[in-house]
């Protein structure tokens, strides 16, 4: 189970020695046989097969195009067409024998075409080398994660507006440095999320537009001497167009620090959500409950009702952005074009594609089944002198104060409060005028909770029908 | 020197204690003075010194539209005004002196206006916080380091267009796995870099029109009940718009995480030019040499001439990472909205903006200054089997060949020329025919350099047509 | 202010440039003075000043030592170690006048020596390089460095122990996931954090001890032809030994690595005890008061008393680790021996050695005079049903029932009690009898928080007497 | 395949929904099922079966010491006993049916147990947590990874002292800034790495000793009321003691987080090793072979013999270091005791531990089969000056100049040298004398690369005998 450090012999891959078959992959110069700790190290297969339907995309695209200029013939086309099409309904159905010693997903393909409809297969890789084709795969894997990262983010971000717009009046303590600060709304912090989560996903939009250009045809690093068509193959896989450098399209891998880039910075925001669902559902702030559903129990302590999910949401930030370490520090430094380090691009960009999926799934679910408690939120919106600043700027409006002076005040008016263990509201007006005599009655207009919070009308504000008009925009622009 | 753990006294603040002075601006409340670990700690204003300009220029903005409200009079704005320009002077001049019991740069200005015009500097910070102050700051700090960014990734692109001009029918060796692969120019080559600084520098515009958004008149957090207009301070400053939701306003950082995500895969683009700088200038390659400007001598090998720059240059990738590892680090799991954490956000921008400029700068004259040496890289241009893949396309070309099978073939003539201690185009055609009969004496017009260069026509392919096809686009787009 | 990206020529250093004095030293090969690019990007004298007093303290044992092997003469000696001596007084003084022409601190302090004693200034140079040099200033630096961490962990030791022992008895929550689980003390809690800082001090510890051979007299990375006594100055700088290969001792830094390393993981658990501050000093929390010291308030919020001091050491790992992935990078990949990538080694380990010096400090600071609040912690511990394992436990022990069985049914009765909006105390025998019969009105015994904590009696358990018996463990080894 | 994005329903897992069985584990308290989101993101049994064989050694040490003091009977403990052996010789047979409802490893080894022994299984969670059971899993695995770590390092050293000796004579370049500085051996630039390596199998054993006190017995968090002996069950399993604390024990991952750190260092010096092989490889450099187990082909250059195992070496730092920075950032701001974010510990640690083997497995081979080319190297070791040093050595020894003065003279004798286009050892004497007449015919016994190794015995000098007494000291200490 800890086979980690076998005698020279990684024992995971044992049983995938190499074989004839690999030798005449490479074309038979080598006289002496890989050592399984080479294979074991070397081989992508068991990663990048998650590759098959982009590898199989593009030389369907490439077979095509090679046909219609004439590079092969429309019979060879053909077969290489429906063979392709046969080893993709067998990878679907499970059928697919992937063959270590055939390296990587590839040659898998390729070996399984041969198999298939002979030497026609050997056509397929005109003007074309692993080292593009690689390049295509995981340019097409990548851009399907920029689009399903964009979905998430549009169900999470569907998930926040509906609490927004249930609480888009429920006063609940705004915090700094988690301490209470002025009254805000549910709402009104719900948005904020839905702004952060709006911006991400406008990042993974422009990565992936960035992205958007076909590394096909450059070949092994210098383009090719036949007369290949770069648009056709671009266009037919969707690309808005082809790379204009064949060495920069084999050997640059910015596309996918961009979106690991986007994807961590996407993770922070979760964690971030995840941190403040743990702490509501604590019994101390009880300002949130979670439906059972995201939550778990204690083998040992029966009455617990761990918000696990929220936890494991705010871990995923780390491995997200180790995987952006990774591949970081695995670029720098390369000299062009291809090198063998690249090939450890994929399983950090898989692991954090399949993590941030995840975390965005189980928030968008926690988003929905996550219940303020009402009674709490408003309760904790009223203490710890949230009003003090209605107070201060009362005295700024009112009495025309320079705000520094009325600020001063409000701080001495506070600590008279707290000693005679009051909040501002109960505060007498006589305690009140002997700090400064002006203050009259309607002072106390602006020191509730609700007042507070629906005197907030500036752009942006707390106040709810700024909150309303926040959701509107969003609803407006995610129809 | 050493003295980071002093006995709880951090040395290189022990003169700047807490004075009556800053008792005064928090409001008189606290009953004993800060410790000095604590101001060590705490105080700013050794680094957010550097947001001077920018903070001015936000309260300009801001008074003059508190005036305009008819929140403040137009004489208290313009006495404000005046003052701030003073001020803005007086650091310019290097004849302000800042103070740690001040803590920040806001409070700084704030305090030197007072001493300047009195009483009315009081009423500056009407219906802002330092929250929405110091978002709005670095923003326009970090927004100006987009701007000067995409400015000197301009300068670099236009140094590396010029070699590649200059280079466009040189060639040289195209490596993979730096083996000798295909011959390419040395044009196409400083293209290929031109093409990740170009998305470099997309990146930080996109960057720069994301976080184009004025967090002013969010306030504290929850924004304000005066009745000011975000609109009209959001446009005097250049920004597309006010930040739609004011706690997001105050609490998020991921403009400058999405600056610092651009500025490291730009060094890490860099950090590949520079690694092959180096290569390129060892004895063993001699592809170039540096200008005395960017080499070194050494202490005791007086011949030596060191890439120092290149090195240099290769090396601030790390520390730029780390500048983004330290800032994602700290936000993770951060509740809402300002926790003081936040205040570890500029260091790591402002360092890694300083070692992107001057990374870029260097690399910029390096790009400018440096030569190749023409005999070398023509030479290894023609080494190492280079043009193997021009037999093997011959092969399928002429003799129809599967592309497999000729790659086959290509093998054994490769194993046969290495066995006789020749190259390629030395192959006796007798040889060749051994291998395989079809061979003519058409294919050595393939294997020369030139012939192998000038054949790679497709599109962003190494012919030089190609080559001066990529480098006329990017010069009228960089008209 | 932002002028990180000037045309080219960075502003902060633009007012050094190269000069004569600079060619000189470097032996007057250049026919090319250095552009100012250069100088800002190669100059080390900004950050590596700080080695100044290792750098003196090398250079009297190397030239003692070239004395006594007969290499210089005992004059030249003398007036060298006087000039040392003088040049380390004006640097204390403040009075030396850094040159950034002069590049590095070898030079600075050379040149100045060169003007002090005149031509024996020359001998010092021999059999050392400054590849050696800075080897050592840096080791010596880092030495220090791990000294001083240790004896700020041993402060906060003490400070904890001190705290641990004031609540030994007081019981508290014991939290996982933020949920209550059971009661535990203050004074156990305290401990955990004792384990940690006891583990991190003792990984510097053996940090120091790897780091402490000496690299001076492996010259430029060769050795020395010259009949140098490396034990001599290994023993005169208090290191064990001289490092064994020359190549290795100027070509590896991964003593700053390891001490980086320390540091993450240190502040890795200062991150912890600071988040619980943070949370503990919520309202709705209130666990523990932090003193007027460690606390400041807000620009607008004047009842605020925000935990800066605890947010600003929670944020420090980021910063910390982010030195440690900088470094990381930087060594990445570099061949064999010194290369001026190496340079970037010092900031890194500099900023991460202030960050954690300062975030110690303030911890101790918080330690000492952080307050319990034994009301809150007392009722906090006695709720959400936190003595539910004694229970199960009781069932084990008592009916003699399989724990998974005594789960089950203490899941049922805390259902049952959650139903009666009751805590388990509180819950009627009758009912408890309901769902298991053989229930015995001892059971109650248990159910207390102060019988909880005393029945915990395991080795490291939270029984007080357990507790106790850490800390005086503890006090022993701190003696 | 791209699945990572589903409709909230993780493709992945879909078919292992949540069952009745996994309520029966967890109490049977939930009304509402686990979503298969939920169930997707909690369960770790797809990673966490790598610790059967810890858990199951683990429960038999727990049960064994439960039998002993008398809390199961010894019939029961026989039973648990029996089971676990059989379970264990399941798993390892490949028979082990692992349920995902199950969630983790200890769930799915109970559940089996009760299946195979009935009721009795559930005695075995007596006095015991899921807490401190995965505590004690992970333990026990990372240890073992030390051991693996330390072995796999031992292997590497002997490949590399074999090298070292026989190349202990062997002249080649030493670099500087891939700069020829000064001749050194092949046996001194191997030693060199073998220091390295030495210094990381240490900081492993050093981690290792410090992880290995045994958490077992901390239960939950707060210890137990069962009369356990801890001693007893640390001892079993091989540790030095108890951990000290049970809530340290069961919230701390930093042996973690200290193996991945010795981890990444170790991986960081077989990137620089990796690197050299990969310069050396290329055709310019020439400087070594690797035999054809370590290369491959390509597919379209049937030339290439690339030295993909050294690349992919190379790149492994960074998933390393990845890990690293995961781990780092899932602890950050964690508080007491577990939180269920911990889980993230195993995926990041297992990788980084299969890696390094794998790495270290890859390296051995290679510094095992790798051929340096001794003419090549001594060639290079005779140019680019590399003799300079010796000459301003000579010049102070036999004329007296002090260090500066002669490094001046060599500077000037290089360039006189350059200009005739001539290295040092042909420059006539005449030229010599022309810039210091007091150079002597005996000038010439110090300037060839034999003598000029020869000449370096300084401790830890490349001279061959100390080159030699260096493995004769290793080869002492590896027996």
């Amino acid at each position: 189970m800890t086979n980690a450090y076998p005698d020279g012999r990684p024992g995971e891959t044992a049983d995938a020695g190499p074989t004839d078959q690999s030798n005449v992959m490479w074309g038979g110069r080598f006289a002496q046989s890989p050592a399984q700790v080479m294979t074991a190290i070397n081989a992508s297969i068991g990663f990048d097969r998650r590759l098959a339907a982009q590898d199989i995309a593009g030389s369907r695209a490439h077979a095509a195009m090679l046909a219609a200029q004439g590079i092969i013939s429309a019979q060879d086309r053909a077969a290489i067409d429906a063979g392709l099409a046969q080893i993709l309904a067998e990878i679907a159905r499970g059928d697919f024998a992937f063959s270590e010693a055939l390296e990587d997903i590839h040659m898998n393909v390729e070996a399984r075409l041969r198999e298939i409809i002979g030497a026609a297969a050997g056509r397929l890789h005109t003007a074309r080398s692993r080292n593009d084709q690689v390049a295509l795969d995981f340019r097409l894997w990548v851009r399907d994660a920029c689009d399903g990262a964009q979905a998430a983010l549009t169900r999470l971000i569907a998930a926040l507006l509906d609490q927004a717009e249930a609480g888009a009046d429920l006063p609940m303590p705004g915090f700094t440095h988690l301490q209470v600060a002025q009254p805000v709304t549910w709402g009104h912090h719900m948005m904020a999320y839905v702004e952060m989560f709006g911006r991400d996903r406008a990042r993974f939009r422009d990565a992936r537009a960035r992205m958007n250009e076909c590394p096909l045809g450059a070949a092994a690093l210098a383009g090719t001497s036949f007369p290949i068509d770069r648009a056709a193959t671009a266009s037919a896989l969707g690309f808005d167009r082809p790379c204009a450098n064949s060495m920069d399209a084999v050997a640059d891998r910015d596309f996918a620090l961009e979106f690991l880039a986007c994807a961590t910075t996407c993770a922070m925001h979760l964690s971030r959500l995840a941190e403040e669902i743990v702490i509501w559902s604590s019994a101390q702030f009880g300002f949130a409950k979670l439906s059972d559903a995201f939550s778990t129990g204690s083998s040992i302590m029966p009455q617990k009702r761990n918000p696990d999910a929220a936890e494991l949401v705010r871990a995923k930030v780390g491995r997200i952005f180790g995987a952006q370490a990774a591949l970081t520090m695995v670029m720098k430094g390369l000299p062009l074009t291809y090198s063998k380090d690249m090939q450890e691009d994929k399983e950090p960009v898989f692991d954090a594609a399949d993590s941030l999926g995840l975390a965005l799934s189980a928030m968008e679910g926690m988003a929905r089944d996550m219940k303020p408690v009402a009674g709490k939120l408003r309760a904790a919106a009223a203490t710890g002198f949230s009003t003090a600043t209605d107070l201060a700027d009362w005295l700024v409006r009112e009495l025309g104060m320079p705000f520094r002076d009325a600020h001063h005040v409000t701080g001495a008016l506070v600590k008279r409060a707290e000693a005679l263990g009051c909040d501002l509201p109960e505060l007498p007006l006589g305690e009140m005028q002997a700090v400064e005599p002006r203050i009259s009655e309607a002072v106390f207009e602006v020191l509730g909770v609700e007042n507070s919070v629906a005197s907030r009308v500036s752009l942006g504000g707390t106040a709810p029908a700024q909150v309303r008009a926040q959701i509107a925009r969003w609803r407006e622009e995610e129809r």
